[in-house]
Order: C-alpha cells, then sequence, then structure tokens
C-alpha cells in the first residue's frame, strides 16, 4: 500500500487483534514509548498468537521461525500507562517464509472510545522457518500453514 | 514476615491487583521470564495506581519519588506467553518515603483457574519523594498520602 | 543498494564506529540477541555521536530527533557475552530529516582478529527533527548539520 | 557491613571489575538510567565473568544458575551516555549457592578520572545452582568453585 493508505489503516483491517500492556520502563526521556517496545510488542503478537493457536508447532521445535527483516513507521505516539492494541495480518506466505503486516493503536485505560482511533504505528515482519538443527529453510507446513492462511486478508 | 509466610502470600493478601502481559523478549535462554522484568512490572503496578488514582500528582510533577532501594525474591519461574497479575500493598507510610510489597501470579491466558495460585515472586520497593527541582526529600501530602494510605494492610 | 551490496559492507564503509557491549538479557530462548535490541544498539550509537560530538545541541533541547521510520536485515546472530561494533553513516541529509545506514559486526571478546568481518545485521534509521513544544518539523542547522555532513560518504 | 560502610566502598573493594556500555533507551523520563537495568548489569556481570574465566561450566549446562533473590540500594544517578563500571565480589560461597556483593560506578565518556569514584548502586545477588534436568539444588564444584573463591575478599 502507499503511505497515505497505510496511515489511513483502521483496527478493523487487522484480522488478528490482542491488546499489551505497557510499562513505566518503556517510556524515555520525552515521556513517550521508546522506539524499540514497538518491535517486542510486534514480536509478542506474533508469537503469542502462534503459541496459543498452533501450540503444537511450537511444543514440537523441530521448525523455528527466525527474523530476517523488520521494519517499522511512526505516525504519533504511544506511552505507558496506555494499554497497547496491536493488529495483525498475514500479508503475503510463502513456502518457507511469511510476511506480516501489524499496526499499533493507543487504548488509554479510562477510555469509552474503543475504536476508530488512529493508528499510531506499522510494522513489517518476516519470519523465515528453518530447521533447529541445521538452520536450512524448512517448509511451513500443517497447522501453522492453516494458521497463517487464516490471517491472510 | 518471616520467609515462610511470605511464600504462602495469596492474591487476597494484596488490596490492590493489576494484570500485565509478558512479552517474547522477557523470557530468557532458559526459556523464563528474565529476572530484571520483575522489576519493570514492580514499577509499572506503582506508578500506573498512581497515575489512574491520584493523576493530579503525577501532572503537578513538581514533586516525583526516586527509587532508594528494591529487592526480590523468586519462587517460581513466569514465562511469556503467560500473563502477569501484580499485587502491591503498603507496608510503611513515612512522612517523605513508601515502602511497598509486590507480589506477582502466573495468569496462564488458557486456565479456568483464577485464584489460590502460588506467589512466584515477592517484591519490596522503596520510593522516596524529593523535589523534582533540588531533589531533596518532600513530604508525601494530600492525594497522595490519601492513596498510600488505602494500601495498608 | 542492492541486498547483494548490502550483505557485503565492512567496518570500513561506517565512518563512525562505536562498541557497545552486550547484557545476559539480550539473549533469546535460542541463545541469540533479540531482535529488538539491534534497535536500541543503532539508537544508542546516533545518540551517543551526537550527545559527544555536538554536546550544544543536545543541551539546548528546543529542537528535538523523531524517530518516523526505522529497519533492519538479520544476516546472522549476535549474542551476548560478545561485544558488538556499530557503523553508522548518514545516507542522506534533508532540510529537516536525517537518514541513517547502519551496520552491526561481532566482536568476541577473545578474539584477535579485530576487521574484515561479515556484517550481521544492517539498519535503516529516519530522524525528524521537531520543535520540543510545536512538534513541527525545524530545520537541522549550526554544529548538527556541520556534524551529519561529516559522516556522509 | 552497614548502610555507612556500604556507601563508601570503592572500585578498589571489587576483586572483579568491567566495563559497560548504557543505551538510550535505559533512560527514563526524569533523564536517568531506569532502576531495572541495572539488574541487567548485575547479571551480565557474573555471567559474563564466568563465560570467559570457566566456559567448560557453561558449554557443560548440566548446571545451572539460578536466581534466588536481587537487591538494588541506590545512592546516586547513572545514566546514558555515560559507561558503568560494574565491580563484583563473592560475598558468601556455600555448597549449592553463591552470593555476590556488586558495585556500579559512573564512568562518564569524556573525563580523565578513572578512579575514587562514589559507589552510584549498591547490589547483591544470590544464585542457587540447580541440575538442568530435575531443577533440584547441586553442588558448586570443579573449575566453577575454584573461580568463586578467587572472588572472595
Amino acid at each position: 500500500m502507499s503511505g497515505r493508505e497505510d496511515r489511513d489503516l483502521l483496527e478493523a483491517d487487522f484480522p488478528v487483534l490482542s491488546v499489551a500492556s505497557t510499562r513505566w520502563s518503556d517510556n524515555d526521556v520525552y515521556g513517550h514509548m521508546n522506539n524499540a517496545v514497538h518491535y517486542q510488542l510486534f514480536d509478542s503478537a506474533i508469537n503469542g498468537w502462534i503459541a496459543s493457536q498452533a501450540p503444537d508447532v511450537v511444543s514440537a521445535g523441530d521448525v523455528i521461525g527466525v527474523v530476517a527483516e523488520s521494519g517499522c513507521t511512526y505516525y504519533s505516539e504511544l506511552s505507558f500507562p496506555d494499554d497497547v492494541l496491536v493488529g495483525l495480518r498475514v500479508e503475503r506466505l510463502g513456502r518457507t517464509s511469511v510476511t506480516y503486516e501489524l499496526g499499533l493503536f493507543a487504548r488509554p485505560q479510562n477510555s469509552a472510545q474503543t475504536e476508530g482511533r488512529a493508528i499510531a504505528a506499522k510494522g513489517r515482519w518476516v519470519h523465515v522457518y528453518v530447521d533447529a538443527q541445521t538452520r536450512r529453510p524448512a517448509p511451513i507446513q500443517g497447522q501453522l500453514r492453516t494458521l497463517l492462511e487464516s490471517a491472510q486478508t
């Protein structure tokens, strides 16, 4: 999508949503969430979703996802103590790799507004699946592929 | 309390409770939450509680709480992707300082059990309030003192 | 540069170099440095360089750099307890923004080899300078512009 | 030691010394290093020392050190971009556990002064060694015990 369209993404554009709490230590000297924390939230949303929906994949452990690329565009500030809503969709599903698009939305704790907020940051994330022993690319199969397909839009 | 009693603390022993999510990056090479993350959760529980219940204190900003001491006893492992329930009570309230006792309890995401869990870690935290400019001790007053008194047990 | 060329970047391609220590907590369950730590190192290299070479800019504080975009391509693993050498160059210097290219190189503590290592990760970082009060874009001037120009290659 | 004596500890009181770099993300909204980072530095000093001096212990991996207790007293602020000197000594060596005392000292990057600084924070750390499989306490032996004995003062 173009930069303009990205900025207009809404929660409803993401098929998988989770809520993350923030931490006092996330805020930097300017009083907003440090830019590296966004990546901790992307990673946690992806891995938490897989752990809850495809637990067999995680426990088997013979194939692991390693990060090949990551990126983030920052539109507005997030900050502790607000919660953050993390949206996730599968942008591209290859034989051995998957590309996610992620969105972060502020979720103030004492606010009645629960949707329609502007996106605060947009992420991109590429996982390559490899054999845990040889570290060579391994095909995405079975329960994991089915799950990833379910988040394609 | 003695070590034995500390280990027997339950959620009900803490008058203030909040839930924190964990992050993939919290887990260390042994697969459990790194010991420093406990302190991030203690800090966030205290500051998040004050921010939501005594917002005037935070926005005024002429008096700030600085950490003089902290400590943690670890009883059992916590780990991503489980949520953590954080309990907090005021153990001692002085003229310019406050000592908190904190408890962390595992909160597995797909579990029906919601109470009666054993405490996973117990924290101790001393905040000294100081003038934001001079950094000299300043009395705990007004809305903040009332709030802290409410969490004494 | 193309992906192929990026992978061939050496320490000598970066005009500014600094060394960062790693932390036990940086390693994730697979025993290598968590992908978000790379961004902490990028940020620290940029801000540490400016703080040491253009201290007036930082102390004045009326103009601040906010991160508009960041990204990383991961080629090989980094891990505690190895040090990391961080290379930095200014890829593009605009009126109110600057784009950095960064490189991370493993620096094992007991190794005699001090150059010629392959790049472990390549970063991209866009800072937009804004007025600290209004948060509107502000021109990069004086000591800071001179410093940034010195790192263009 | 008493609180008064602790505050007077100098670098020379610690038989093992290492230098850690700080990160932009370590600084909190008050512009000093967040209190949880101290624990990341304690952990890294201990594990980095063991990894470099007793590598056989780490690679064998059948016995691992788990943190039973940790604590910190904060005397003065540390902050990015200063380096931190971390001092370590073994306070008590038991059959299956070891108690460390740690000291953090600011190490400003452009300062000629290299010793005699006041301690900024003092840590306490208890590692219990356990069998990696059964997680039951295991005796500290061989190369590791010899190393730990060398840091007793």
